[in-house]
C-alpha cells in the first residue's frame, strides 16, 4: 500500500518543481543556491533549532510559519547567515524578496534556508544572480538536494507513495547533515513536500511527534547549529480525504518513515564517518529516560571511536548510560553488541571476542541495551569518531 | 611564603612515603601498582565519581571514607575493576586487605582506587605478588605518579610549602588523567598528602570548593568515568596551629593552586591532545551560567577541531554557548581568541586572521567570551581534539 518511490525526490509530490545553480557563495562550481516552489499556496509546518543563537533564516522562517502557509523555500550552502546581527536579518528578508520577484510571489511566500560558516555575511549580489540561472522542472528535485549540502558525501532525498481510501498522496524529502549535529532540535535542514490534504494543526502535531523519534534521535557530535530547520508543505493536490486528528495515523505513519530514513542517512554520513551506529535503550523506567541513555551513548566519543575501532569495550556504554542522568540501576543492566550478548546483569558474560570484531567491523553496528526496570524504549542514531572528522573540523573554514 | 618545591611529590610532607612496581596487571615491564601510607592515621576527605556506574574500589573508598581517617592508598591501573558486580566488591576488599598485611595496617585503614579497562576483573594474584615487591621509601613518591598512569603522556604531580604562624606545612599531590574526563565529578584521580593540622569538615569543605574550580573545570571528552576519585590525607606532622573554617583560607589558597595546577597538567594532557585549551567567561548573569557555558565550549568537539587545526572558526564558540543552557543574549556577547577581539555584540570584527591564526598554532589557545550580563565568571580548562585521540581510543582494550 505504502512504497518507495525509486529515484524519488522532493518534487515526486504533485505540483511541486525545484532549480539549482551554482552561485559561488563559498566554492566556486558547485550548486550552492537551490529553490523548491509549489504550484498552490500550501500548508506548511515547521521545527527549528533550539540554540539560543539563531541564523538571520531560521529567525525569519519562524515567524512566517505562524502564517500556516506558503509557496517556496529557497536555501543556501556554503555561508549560514548566523552571528550576523540586524544586517543578518535584512540579508535573509532581500534573499526572500529576491525569490519572489523571481519566482512571481509575495515575499510573506518564502521561506529561507542557511547553512554553512557562521559569522560571515550572505553574498546577495551572488544569490542574485544564482536566482537569474535557476530553471525551475519537476526533473530537478535531485539538483536540489545536492545543492543544499555541505559537507556531506551524498545527498539524501527519498519519496514514499500511500493510498487513501482509493487516493494516491506522495510524500518527498531532501535533507542534509553532516556536522554541528545533535539531538534536542531541528538538527540539520530537512525539506518535506507532499500533495496529500493536511489539516494545519495536525500537520503541526504530526511532524512534532516525528521529529521527536527520528531527527531529534541523531547524534554526529553534540554540537547543535543555529541554522537548522525541518518544514513541510503539504500543498493538497492529491486530493484525498482531509488528513487530521481522527483519520491521520496512516498519514502520519509515512511521514515518520520518511523522516527515520532522512535521519538514519544523516547518521551515516557524518562528517568523517564511517559506520552507522544505532543505539536501542529497551525497558527503561520511562521513555524519558530511553530517550537520554541511547543519545548520550550515541553521542559518547569514547563508544564512536571504539565503534571506529572495532573495539568491543562495553564498559564505556555502560559508563555513558550512567552518567546520562537516566535513572539506572547497575545490577540489573544487560547489553548486546551486533546482538551478542556482552553484559548481563551488570557483570561481563564470556563471548566469541574475535566474532564480535567482525561484527563491529561493518558498516552497520548496533548496540542494545537493556535496564530491566520498566517499559521505556527509545532509539538513538550516531555514527564512528573517525581520525577523518578531526582532519575536516580542524580546517573547515578553510 | 608559599612556594613550589622543586621535584616535590606526594612524598614531600613529613610522614609519607610511597612504592611502585610493575604487577603485570596488563601489561608486562610497567609500573602499574602503588602505595602511600603515611606514618600515622590522616584525616581524611574525598570527593568521587557522580557516574550511577561506579567502581567497586570508589563505593569501597568512599564508605571507608566516612571514618574521615585513613593511613594509606593503594592505587592499580590497567584495571578499572568496574562493572564486576559483588566479586568486583571482593576483590577490592581483598586489595585493600593484602595491602594492610603487607603494611601492618588494619583493612579499614586502606583506600582503594583502580583506573584501566572496564569490566575485567582484577588478578588479584599479581596484585599480591606486586605488593610484595614494594619498597617503600621517601624517594618513591615520583615512582608512585608513574604509576598510576593509564594513557598519559607524562606524570603529574606538584608539591608546595607554605608558611604559617612560624610553622612550615607542606601539600604533595600526584593525579593521573588523560581520557574519560568530564566535569561535574571527580574527573580523575588525585591523592594529595600534607602534614598540616586540619579539623576534618574544614578540610572537606575546602577540597569541596576546591575540586569545584579545577577538576571539576576540565574536560577531555565529555565522558565521565567510574572510577574517580579525589582523596586528600592530612597527617598532621607539621605541628601547626589547626587549620578550621576561621583560619584555613590560606590553607585553602594553598590546595586550590595544587589543585589547579593538576587540573591544567591533566587538561594539557588529554588523551591525544596537542595543546592547553582554557575558556574564560566572563560577565554571565550568574556564576552557574558562566560555569555552563565555559565547559560546553571546551567540551565542543567542533571547537576542540577547530583548535586543532588553528582554525579562528570563533561561530562555533558562540554555538556551543547558544547551546550550554546558560542565558545569553546573543546580541550583547563579545568574544576574543587568544586575547584578539573576533566578535562584539554579536557580530564579526575585522582582525588580523594570519596573526590569529599564529596564535592558535602554540599550545595555550585561550578563549574569552563576554556576555555582558552580569557578573558570573568562571574558566574551564580542555584540550584540542586530534587524529591521534581517535587513533588511541579506537583500539583501548587491545
Amino acid at each position: 500500500m505504502t512504497h518507495i518511490i525509486q529515484g524519488g525526490s522532493i518534487t515526486s509530490p504533485r505540483g511541486f518543481v525545484a532549480g539549482a545553480s551554482a552561485a559561488g557563495i563559498k566554492y566556486e562550481n558547485r550548486l550552492d543556491l537551490a529553490v523548491v516552489v509549489s504550484e498552490q499556496p500550501a500548508t506548511t509546518a515547521g521545527l527549528f533549532t533550539r540554540n539560543t543563537v539563531r541564523s538571520a533564516p531560521v529567525q525569519l522562517s519562524e515567524h512566517r510559519m505562524t502564517n500556516g502557509a506558503a509557496r517556496a523555500v529557497v536555501v543556501n550552502s556554503g555561508c549560514a547567515n548566523a552571528c550576523t546581527g540586524q544586517r543578518g536579518l535584512r540579508d535573509a528578508e532581500s534573499m526572500a524578496s529576491l525569490t519572489a520577484d523571481r519566482l512571481g510571489l509575495s515575499p510573506e511566500e518564502v521561506l529561507v534556508a542557511s547553512t554553512g560558516i557562521i559569522g560571515t555575511y550572505v553574498p546577495l549580489d551572488r544569490v542574485m544572480a544564482g536566482l537569474q540561472m535557476i530553471t525551475l522542472d519537476v526533473s530537478q528535485g535531485h539538483a536540489f538536494a545536492r545543492a543544499i549540502m555541505t559537507t556531506d558525501t551524498s545527498s539524501k532525498e527519498i519519496a514514499m507513495a500511500s493510498r487513501y481510501h482509493g487516493t494516491i498522496y506522495t510524500i518527498g524529502a531532501a535533507a542534509k547533515g553532516s556536522g554541528m549535529i545533535h539531538p534536542n532540535m531541528g538538527t540539520m535542514l530537512c525539506f518535506i513536500s507532499t500533495d496529500a490534504v493536511v489539516e494545519p494543526s495536525f500537520l503541526r502535531d504530526a511532524l512534532k511527534r516525528c521529529v521527536d523519534r527520528t531527527f531529534n534521535m541523531v547524534s554526529i557530535d553534540g554540537d547543535t547549529s543555529p541554522s537548522d530547520m525541518v518544514v513541510v508543505l503539504a500543498n493538497g493536490l492529491a486530493g484525498n480525504e482531509r488528513f487530521d486528528h481522527t483519520n491521520g495515523a496512516v498519514f502520519e505513519e509515512t511521514l515518520g518513515y520518511v523522516c527515520e530514513h532522512q535521519a538514519r542517512a544523516i547518521a551515516a554520513d557524518g562528517e568523517g564517518a564511517s559506520k552507522l551506529l544505532e543505539v536501542a535503550v529497551t525497558r527503561a523506567r520511562t521513555a524519558e529516560d530511553a530517550r537520554t541513555a541511547a543519545r548520550t551513548i550515541a553521542c559518547s566519543m569514547l563508544v564512536k571511536a571504539a565503534v571506529h575501532g572495532a573495539d568491543p569495550n562495553w564498559g564505556r556504554v555502560a559508563c555513558a548510560a550512567g552518567r546520562s542522568g537516566a535513572y539506572i540501576e547497575p545490577d540489573t543492566v544487560s547489553m548486546t553488541l551486533c546482538g551478542v550478548p556482552v553484559m548481563s546483569q551488570g557483570i561481563p558474560v564470556p563471548y566469541d571476542e574475535a566474532a564480535v570484531r567482525t561484527l563491529l567491523a561493518t558498516n552497520h553496528v548496533t548496540i542494545g541495551i537493556d535496564f530491566a526496570l520498566g517499559t521505556g524504549e527509545a532509539t538513538a542514531w550516531g555514527c564512528d569518531l573517525t581520525q577523518d572528522y578531526v582532519t575536516i573540523n580542524a580546517s573547515y573554514t578553510t
